[in-house]
């Protein structure tokens, strides 16, 4: 098929590539000229211009949006005037569901439309494929379905039409706080084996060991035992993690369903502790002891 | 090699025939005459007495303990008459890594080596393997060594001799811990998917689109999915979750480490709550409410 | 002063009530027949009519809502027109303070000052009097500063003008917070003196003796010893305790301002496991113990 | 009454110059000479010596341990030869409740009675008067009724007879696990305000208001008011907050007896996360991200 592929980015770019080895027509386009630089050695067509790419492309046109949440709508804006009936957008991002919900009225009355693709895999997507969670129109996600299966990691494995729009980036928003969750709960747990002396624990060869036939083996466990072979104690990382919204979206929509997520929503919460500085609510821990007990404060 | 397996419960049944294919000798010995009529079935030599058949095996012997934690001191005291220099007892089950510490010096007066192998994989094992994660003497976990690679997913896959006595069990038990953790977050993330009303969303296949590609694949999701296939709304399930010990043990090891594990904590916590009826705390919260806001409560 | 009380439920009767018995001339307006009824035994004038209400106040006027947040904006609305330059209306309701920033917005291209009233103190505030935080306009603050004083369980003390708009019901934002938490502690605290066998305790004698002298002596102890000397066992109250909105926003305040609140977090997670019935979560993790173990699944 | 009181540290001489004031006859032990020369400057008698001060005191004789939990059974064996049948020994410290159990049974072979007495209060004990949870013989408590009424706050008020022997160490450890919960409820809320820009909030002028009428009001919000009020940013104190074990065992004892206590819990975490450096798990978590993701790592 045909497709224009929004931004370069690290996602983009890759999946850009994979949509051209399975052998899709692909013209990626950004602003930036350093990522179609890169871009333009990884052998698809690279522009700088909407409005070029889109006279380009047979109509109706299929449109890959891989840019970040916070820019989609000026991107749709951009878009917009050089869309025409019958085009399908596909919002590929981490954007936020009610946003996708709200993006797909709206081109509606333009009689565009639009789907949103919940996309997991991370920079190893190029390789293994994208799980691929889809939101939208039945026909559209059937008419385009030739992308799904080659972003995916085989034809017809990882990737699936789960409900109207706004369900796709509904179950990557869900599958995000998963994410943090496992991640937490492994972080735990090396963390704990690292702490315990006497033993002397390899914890690369632990996780190693646990890759095969374990009850927690997993792609992230993988991923873990990797980073821990390269760099046994993980020297010179900070202990600082960064959160992307998708936990946060998690987190108030458990809430507002009165569903009780306590680990997904603890696993963000230790995110935000992790980049504390000068916790006032422990200062104020101490503070307290040392009123009612006499206990000696730390001071700095 | 020649080995006993003490024990032949869902998991010593499995693990012996699973040696006995690989070409090992294996005698299963067992108290219980059903467990021993199963087992018959699955083509090893079965024992009711553990004198005969430790004085069937040629020395030294190698001696594998599948029994419950609550067992094995009286297991060892069973076996202990009939044991002999340079033996072997492998204790594969889920004990208390200080309990095989106490054990191991216990036995090191009677010269015979005992080994902690923390054991992964269910009922799958016999199928796919186990992980296995060893504590002990080194020069004996080698002599032993094709038992593990027999039992392992692969001869080079899925087994460590991690540390010492006790490092086995310890690694087992912190395994055990991060298992509560992912399984928790899985749960949520599903709860949150299945309440959601609009998307109609079918976990199943959500589930089934996660296994490929995304970063939350593992074999645990890959159990859910088919539990998801099978049982779409999981109907006839009580939520009520048992726990087995380790993640009591992870929870009391990282608090007296002094680390901070909340989501593992907080996973096992879930499963006491599970099991909880009629919450005194709750409705100590509800009586509380009632005092200071005059807000209704709800009656029994 | 002159003063309209908009809402004679629970909170608002109680209030106009304080405020008369403290020498203000007070007139309750509530839609209700009932409310009204109740309300004319406490001696303060009550109405149907918002405009005869306002029509009868002296300019510039004072009214005080304390109505149900849900039903803010449309009281808003009812009053709007009867309103002229210089009025003060005072929301002592749970409205949530962005809220309340809005409102003031809107009533300042009206010339009315809006003051948010964080109100404090429940179905015991009429005879101790209320702890009262304010925000808004300093000089408006000051002009009303009679009704405050009345209100507060003295003159100088209990209340405080704390900052501009929103200021007053964001800190009884975080108070309730702290409640859900401090509620939380108290509860899980007697639950595990409830489980205890052996001391056979009696946990009004221990709630009563601490309530002198001891740490953890509070207001809310007050009530938790009152409630378990009546009902030692609670016997008769469910489990289930109902939330009312402003632990959700500190909860969702919290993490937009990256401060992690895991205790006020989980105080209102607790709150939603309390109302969950048949929870999908601990049914999936009973479902997954059983596909990785054979661990046996309780039916329902 | 005569009393002897081993011990004279903060708690140990508060106590004992309260019982002093309060008309008994006090005599403080203390191996430290510093403690001695301070502790006499208080009026009453204070002694090196275990054995004379025994001899000193009318038969049967009444005596009140003060240490460190850690030193209590060598304690003992410094007074056991010293005691006679008839001779009640008080534990006012931080014991773990199993400890006296213990202790009680080994006193009893000497017929000595053991007597556990939480006491909660801290350094305001002195003027305020401790609230005492006590365990132990029915009889040997009335004989020393007049003890517990003079350090209590008030004659009959602030102290119970919680139960048999152990009772009352195990309301105290359940009494500080709550203290535990309560703390860090505040710590967050005032927390989250410190951190809310634009209100420009002054901490200690909400606390002072949340003193009178709130739900919130509580000996632990009178201190964090005063704490606030001389050191509104809590500048030079550092975010490091110790726990002394009663937490450890209210979480160990709660999961023991199935009860779930996640607050408490949390709140004893969130202490051991204040004083983590350089955290394993949150290092691994960014390591993760950067393998999964590609997302940028911070380095130190």
């Amino acid at each position: 098929m045909d497709i224009a592929m929004i931004g370069l980015g690290r996602m983009g770019a890759n999946m850009a590539e994979r949509l051209h080895r399975g052998g899709h027509h692909v013209i990626g386009v950004d602003p930036g000229e350093a990522a179609r630089t890169t871009a333009a050695e990884r052998g698809f067509e690279v522009s700088a211009s909407i409005a070029e790419t889109l006279a380009a492309l047979p109509v109706p046109r299929v449109v890959w949006l891989m840019v970040p949440a916070g820019v989609v709508d000026q991107t749709l804006a951009s878009l917009s005037p050089h869309l025409s009936e019958g085009d399908v957008v596909i919002d590929g991002g981490n954007s936020y569901y009610k946003d996708s919900m709200r993006r797909n009225e709206q081109l509606q009355g333009e009689d565009v439309t639009y789907i949103d693709c919940g996309t997991s895999g991370g920079v190893w997507g190029l390789q293994e494929g994208y799980s691929l969670m889809i939101g939208g129109d039945q026909a559209a996600v059937e008419r385009i379905g030739a992308i799904f299966r080659t972003l995916a990691p085989a034809e017809d494995r990882g990737w699936a039409h789960v409900g109207p729009s706004g369900a796709g980036h509904f179950c990557k928003m869900v599958h995000n706080g998963i994410e943090y969750g496992m991640m937490q709960a492994y972080a735990e747990g090396f963390a704990l084996m690292q702490h315990k002396t006497g033993f002397n624990l390899d914890l690369a060869q632990v996780a190693k060991a646990w890759q095969h036939g374990s009850v927690v083996r997993s792609w992230l466990l993988d991923l873990s035992a990797d980073a821990l072979a390269r760099n046994p104690q993980l020297d010179g990382i900070a202990p600082y993690v960064e959160d992307s919204g998708e936990g946060r979206w998690t987190v108030a929509e458990a809430i507002d369903l009165d569903v009780p997520a306590p680990v997904i929503t603890l696993s963000l919460l230790e995110r935000l502790r992790s980049r504390e500085k000068n916790s006032f609510s422990d200062r104020l821990l101490a503070a307290m002891r040392n009123e009612f007990g006499g206990h000696a404060i730390k001071t700095t």
